[in-house]
């Protein structure tokens, strides 16, 4: 894999698959649909983890996210 | 579903009935009214989830805010 | 209920008595007399609601402010 | 009463005394000696509220700040 | 071993082992495969230590980075 | 006493014995050698003083700093 | 001792033996390598004392340094 910036990896990642953990604890998994620079991330398709509840999506404030993972 | 960035979400949400939650595990359910960047966001026919206190509005500092999610 | 900015609902209660929630868990219950974009606010014939003292006005710190609702 | 901006309040308090709650949940009454737009405060004749130890004067950094009210 | 800014030990670290610690204690070891000046990071091959799950990926931000070091 | 700025009874405490707060709730007691508007703060000869370990010096980081007050 | 600003302290400690302490408790003792103005700070032959844990190198993200302390 070669990126030249961060944020490529999530550019790369748009319409898959994703966990965005939280600061608070939270995670969520969904299909990564809009993010920006901070990055504030909008999901589709959100299952949040801990508790099975489902959403069609949910926006993340950037700030309070901790990391952005795959789902194999 | 298509957007370009994370607050378009926000702003095909006007009027509909969101749930914002807060970093500090605060959670409100509202009729979206009015957002900006941050977003600071202005919630009417409020209610507060865990206590089901009753607002006609509410104005959620944006830095407090974890995440917003619809209703369905 | 219309307005632009979230901003504008604390616009339009000047005078009238607010709720305003800070991050650190405490609440206040006055009269809006003066805010400003972050919001730093002062209330004026407050009440501290968890222990109900009485001030003649308090200055809150804006980046601690959580939410501001109207007392009905 | 009547202030254009929330900072006019501690403008028109110089000299006397007021409670600054800090966010750390320590609290200090003093003669109100100097202020800044964040705002970083300095007390004379200081008194620790919890501990009820005196201090000729304190520095108080802004971003700590919670919140200022007057002494009646 | 000579650098002439904190920075560049990480720019020495591309392709190799390290092991990132974030703020709310979780810690990740991993391929650096890119980063910034905040710094957010990105790992590949990368083991959650805690739970020791695997993720071909992560995307670290930056603010909830605490240090960064090598992997021997 | 008359200052015009909070930072001005910093000025006015240079070489002279001060107690520096954390917000992580450590204390320092030392010389106050320099600081800058944040402020960061060097004191020399420091004792921190919930364990009585003693230093030549300590630099203190702006933002963690809660409060400075004069030890007589 | 005579410096101008907080950081020359740390300027005038290059390759020498300091402690920086993190916001998050953690310590790390080692030889300073480099650093910049947030601080930013790289240790090697680095100790983690809590754990006794030994590192060639550390890169340690400047919002979460506290305070910074020589060895003697």
């Amino acid at each position: 894999m070669e990126i030249a910036r961060p944020l490529d990896i999530i550019n790369q990642s748009k319409g898959k698959l994703v966990i965005v953990e939280m600061k608070n604890g939270r995670s969520y998994k969904g299909k990564l649909l809009a993010w920006d620079a901070h990055p504030n991330i909008v999901l589709e398709e959100v299952t949040e983890i801990e508790t099975n509840t489902k959403y069609p999506w949910i926006f993340l404030r950037g700030d309070n996210v901790s990391c952005v993972k795959p789902v194999e």
